[in-house]
């Protein structure tokens, strides 16, 4: 029996990037939090603390910036892959590279009717994310949102439901729904139009979680994700978690007052939390794409 | 010398409350986090766990949600002043009360091109704040908004500011301005139709952000504040505090790349942190509009 | 009439500063926050973006790493007075500073039974808290702490409290009470040993927590303020909030199962918030102690 | 071509329970957040809305608060191995439970020297985690904490390590290193006294973290694994992930002062972040331990 190394990885998370494009007088603006990460014979730092493979986290961080600059930034999925391939082909020793990029998005300020050249409000909403894999099995691009909360104040119930002897829960013919949707999509090729599918495929999910007759948050899950595959063929799979954020009818009918799914306390914890993947047949293996660490649980 | 009580205050905070108007297909919803507060003759119980005066605070959250029918959701400010008239008015004792809420917008969803009836997306922006108090000196309501994240990527500049022995920052002529503002006003009168000043006094402050050319945030601030006075006769001041998040130029010179502001780091802390207040000569006094709470530094 | 600015100050926020003692081998720790604002004549900054009178706040955040070294940590009170004199001393157009610090408590790791030289945990407990004041009215020093989470699993009830027709709750003559404490005391003088009053607050108002059997929340607090100033002559007031941290007994009685106030559900919001001021009847007018802004609500 | 169903999971997270041990005078407290997540047959909830073997995530719940009456809390561990054979084993349609505990923990008040009978304060420092499956192939069990944040402010320097073309950083000779650990290890039996490892292990880690000489984090997480595996033959495996927290050198050498590794920076964002896992050559398969969820990335 020998106590031995498994999987590492090390990196820079979350460098704050802002890259502002000022050719014209009509700026533009790309705000992101970059986390990279190398793989590779590394062993010895972790052994006998010999650096002398490792390329310093802040090399990494500076790499980002300047990359930022010739580069450019595209998108976070372009942006990721840039990086990644740098790492793995011009850095002698480092094998793979997970680039995992956010990006918070900006509107234009509204300055008398019309749109600010070089003003905007962060919009808040939703955060777009993309996590890129370039490792000697080949390149791997997740699109992804996170935090897009949304809410329908009816056409969700839950019956019909398994009961056993803990079951206190009354069946719901009417109820809001509401989650934070956590979403990432596996593209079958890097040679896609990020810019395009992201939008496209936040507004496909939105309209079918709006749209579909809710019988269960997971039919839901399962349906925003279909609709993804089968209006993209180049994306592999489709993963979603979703709190089940309640909002539970309040109880004014002690005051004589009738509540007819208009009043609701907005719960925080606890939550129910709905996972589920969606994928074709015959989708490509994913390799590491989906690998976003060493492993913890 | 003896020992004795000084200000007192009690309530319950963070009430989050959703109502939804569904009298049609086209359903509304106004989503709230509502704090309240009371003052009053509560002596006893601190000086000796005498309750006879003390409305329970789960009394006062229920209270919210039967008003949230009874009375509705025309604004945050009008639903504060409808519970705070109560407490003071109903109560017996009671004879302040402190209502402070804050609101999270929300935006219909779009499907196939068209707002969908009862499906909205948080739209995760500002959060709008409203003060209002109720006692024997009258009625004040307090507007507001924070977490406005507002950015320009030109038109800054801070030069010519004192110097002493620990001053290394440089001069900039160019630079970014970046905060996240929090701001109130205090209206002069209750009779306002609230719905309509607050998107007008958003974008006003907005606007002025964008179109003065700074030279200070202190500047900035003031001639928001000045704007918001000039165009609503019934605000008698407003209050601003606005932290300067610093957008550094990263320096990639090092690596032979120009950066003509163009790559930034943003930075989380430190950060400085400015504010003003501002006012007219002739305002009617704040009396306890202000008073927040008994007292914490 | 005309618009006008009202209050003001500026300055920079969450400095983040660790100092070291090195001078044997067992080493020392102090880690702060420092908070510095200033108040004087700059008006001309927020008027006309004038910045002759303005000291950069890089500048204030450069003079307190320059005074960890120059002038040592002793306290955060101490290191508070420090900076907040120089300001107003040195700085010529300054009037006013007010100075605010949190600090982390670290303690020793222990390592085969022994403290250790140079390596700390940190205690994650309740963090210490100084806001400093020096203006021409004179030197203000405020103690604190925040975050200083409490629970007493018997000895609280509440009952006898006023009813309305809002009210449901039952009366409870054994409950758990829990509060994540927020305290500030003025003390009188600046010629104070405040690292020894600090534990020794901390205790006193632990121990009166525990032992009162508790009517209210509301009592707790006072008779926790009340021996704190029985104990110290030279503290002036202490000023107390509480957020009512709510453990709900679970309603497992629905399974058969009985539960004697041993099953608890912890809630996150509402909760009810209380806030006292204890003072005595002498206490020497506070002037600007108590004013941590330019006066947001 | 196909769209399908991949991995699915739901449940209720984060049941905030606290249980108090009232059999004499001396209580005890439990102060957990508990994550329940089922696996099984659910396709049919996912395709079709169809909840006939759904159990509710609010029954999940329910059988937490009863099972902390019923089983007792006598660890995270043996809680979460509770809960996961009762929904494998009595609940028809579930395969595979997953288990996620946090334990916060309290020391008790002290009061005039003794400690005290039922008052507690929570200690703030490190999460005690663990991470419980069952299902088809076993039982496991993850024994971990979170957010232990270490310092040694002499014994780490970082040098010889690799540089590019964009490498800025300077070699260290003398740093401070900082972390907030988060590790978790895997037994290779469910037969363990939980209550004994847990302490033994963490300061095991705290031990090594402070006496390695380190001239890398690197090399610091792996000894501090290997020191846990060397100890406990049950431990298969640890996984470690630390942030490097830097510290900066403030350079107070632009006003004269010289800075010999006594004030810094304590920087947010970005920071280093460093994985490893380490393990025996032998070690039983981990089967389904580690997967913590439907995968996202």
């Amino acid at each position: 029996m020998a106590i031995i190394l498994g999987d590492i990885q090390y990196g820079k998370a979350e460098s704050r990037l802002v890259r502002i494009t000022r050719d014209s007088p009509r700026h533009e603006i790309r705000d992101l939090n970059v986390t990279t990460a190398l793989r590779g014979p590394f062993e010895n730092a972790y052994l006998e603390g010999d650096q002398s493979n490792v390329l310093p986290t802040d090399t990494q961080k500076n790499t980002a910036y300047a990359f930022a600059k010739t580069k450019g930034v595209t998108s976070p999925e372009a942006f990721g892959l840039e990086l990644a391939r740098h790492f793995v082909h011009d850095v002698e020793p480092v094998t793979g590279a997970r680039i995992e990029v956010e990006e918070y998005a900006w509107e234009r300020a509204i300055v008398d009717g019309a749109e600010h050249d070089h003003t905007w409000l962060r919009t808040g909403q939703e955060v777009r994310t993309a996590a890129v894999t370039v490792d000697e099995t080949g390149e791997y691009v997740i699109g992804g949102l996170k935090d897009l909360t949304l809410l329908k104040s009816t056409g969700s119930e839950f019956t019909g439901f398994l009961k056993d002897e803990y079951t206190t829960l009354p069946e719901e013919t009417d109820r809001i729904m509401a989650t934070a949707l956590q979403a990432q999509w596996r593209f079958s090729t890097v040679d896609v139009d990020f810019e395009a599918v992201y939008p496209a495929v936040e507004a496909l999910m939105v309209k079918h979680f709006a749209t579909l007759h809710s019988l269960a948050l997971q039919q839901t899950l399962f349906h925003m994700g279909k609709a993804v595959l089968e209006e993209f063929d180049f994306i592999a799979e489709v993963r979603l978690k979703a709190p089940n954020k309640h909002h539970f009818t309040y109880d004014i009918g002690r005051f004589g007052i009738e509540n007819k799914q208009e009043v609701f306390w907005a719960a925080d914890r606890p939550y129910g939390l709905i996972e589920a993947a969606v994928t074709r047949d015959d989708a490509p293996a994913a390799h590491s794409a989906w690998r976003a660490s060493a492993g913890l649980a």
